[in-house]
């Protein structure tokens, strides 16, 4: 991944460097880029990084990677359990705002976070979202959920899509545009998709999905193509411009996501939305630019959190 | 049930009257009030009637309530079964251009109708429909389905809001508005109506209904008041203005009916939709008035469906 094609993404970066930075916890940082992408975050004004993990395992891989830790706090605890306990207490505290994955395994991490009574939940469910720039696209694109919901359930569903309009809007989309994907963009009562699309539309229409315009079921055709969605006679206000890309299920969604990175030279960071605090679950495979990247978008992401709690 | 007060369904009578009547098949013509009913229709220049029954019994029926059978066509048949499939020849035939119950239970009545290779289906579902006149309500309500379909599946629902849609074009109103109606106006994900009813709004986006503007769920409080929608914040171009009323399922759609007759003082007619011809369905209870009115709203959509067949 190279920063030279991802204009869009990095002017969210630009934007998202300004003002004071926010703590981090820096979770299980057992892998060298995981030290590396928070050094390197912290160097550009988003994240003031704590670390948590067993610290004479930590130092000793700062140091083969020439990182000094001296100036960043610090809490040792004796493994992953305890590193990912201890950032759940901390964002509960409000001492850390966001919580980014280490060289842990994704279920472990989630673990504490997902725990019903001391965990980060919030009412609505968590859900994934990527944002996608995919040279010569005028605009970024967000997709959810390629990585944390299945085969989500209508419900499961509507707070996918309120995530990621919230996301969309913390990131500066006034009034995001959100097409509901399937495989077409008529109603088919046997395709569970285009029931759940006409579904969250009415929802929208009754304000039980707010800030945003959407549109649904569209097929991947008619949704980015506004020629598409000409010739197939389909009157939307989404079609051809959307901001949101909603996808029926993971596998799709994956296949979407890694066809852009592979096919289309796109560039992509994402993080997890509808927990108390932005989560960062970058893969142990992402590079330092994904990982810095990913901060950006958390930082931009809680302080729309912070500014609905002041309200 | 009066004349005096059914001032808009009178004006559809008069409306009705215009043009030459059509043939009408009057099916196991058994009872005093069918003749009546016919004879009456006649008169006011609705229908042309063929008499189709065991005509020994229909002649002393006819001599009791002093109506004489001379001037009209009657086909002699030993039975029921008999008189509805040979009613059934003559509208497949063009013979006759509406189909009216006599005597007869109602299954008897449709089951040569429904017959899958000589009856009168179309690739459409038959539905019932009511028009509703209800005193100082600006406009007719259509109610469908009340009488037929008991609990409609979403793919069945298409052809009854289809069937409604046409039918109210064929009573000469533009662009009919539709209330999808439910127990509230938003998507509940437990209630298959409210979801039904965004799929059947989604539907109406991509083209797959057409010829109206239709909203739902709408509970019924903000579906006929707009003053209702309004309160609850409802953005709707149907709430407060409903041409047609879609119940769900088929009790809450006769109870409805039945409470604006016996506590609204509302007349009532009606007649089946979505077969190659109307068929008039009325009850062994309805009065004279219900008949003829029912020959009305038959000819006017017998003359809708004459010029589709022509385009």
């Amino acid at each position: 991944m190279t920063q030279k094609t991802a204009e869009k993404l990095n002017a969210l970066l630009t934007k998202a460097s300004k003002g004071p930075p926010i703590r981090v916890a820096i979770v299980q940082p057992t892998l060298e880029v995981v030290i590396e992408g928070a050094v390197e975050a912290y160097k550009k004004n988003l994240i003031e990084p704590v670390f948590i993990g067993p610290m004479q395992r930590v130092a000793k891989i700062a140091h083969k990677a020439k990182i000094n830790l001296d100036k960043f706090e610090c809490i040792d605890v004796p493994h992953s359990h305890a590193a990912g306990a201890k950032a759940v207490e901390m964002a509960n505290a409000g001492k850390v705002f966001t919580l980014m994955k280490g060289g842990q395994h994704t279920d472990e991490f989630l673990l504490a976070i997902l725990d019903s009574t001391t965990g980060l939940r919030t009412d609505k469910r968590m859900s994934h979202c990527f944002v996608i720039d995919v040279p010569d696209q005028k605009k970024l694109f967000l997709l959810t959920d390629a990585a944390i919901n299945m085969a989500p359930t209508l419900v499961e569903k509507v707070d996918i899509v309120q995530n990621a309009i919230n996301f969309g809007i913390a990131l500066g989309i006034k009034i995001p545009k959100v097409a509901l994907l399937a495989a077409v963009e008529v109603i088919n009562p046997k395709m569970q998709a285009t029931l759940d699309a006409a579904a969250l539309c009415k929802m929208a229409d009754r304000k039980q999905i707010t800030g945003a315009i959407i549109d649904g079921p569209l097929a991947y055709d008619n949704a980015i193509s506004a020629q598409a969605a000409k010739m197939k006679g389909i009157d939307s206000r989404v079609a051809g411009h959307p901001d949101i890309l909603v996808v029926p299920n993971l596998e799709s969604g994956n296949m979407l996501a890694k066809q852009l990175i592979y096919l289309a030279d796109a560039r992509v960071a994402g993080i997890v939305l509808g927990a108390k605090v932005p989560i960062i679950l970058t893969s142990r495979s992402d590079n330092v630019y994904g990982r810095v990247m990913s901060c950006a978008l958390a930082k931009l992401y809680a302080a729309y959190l912070f500014a609905l709690t002041k309200n």
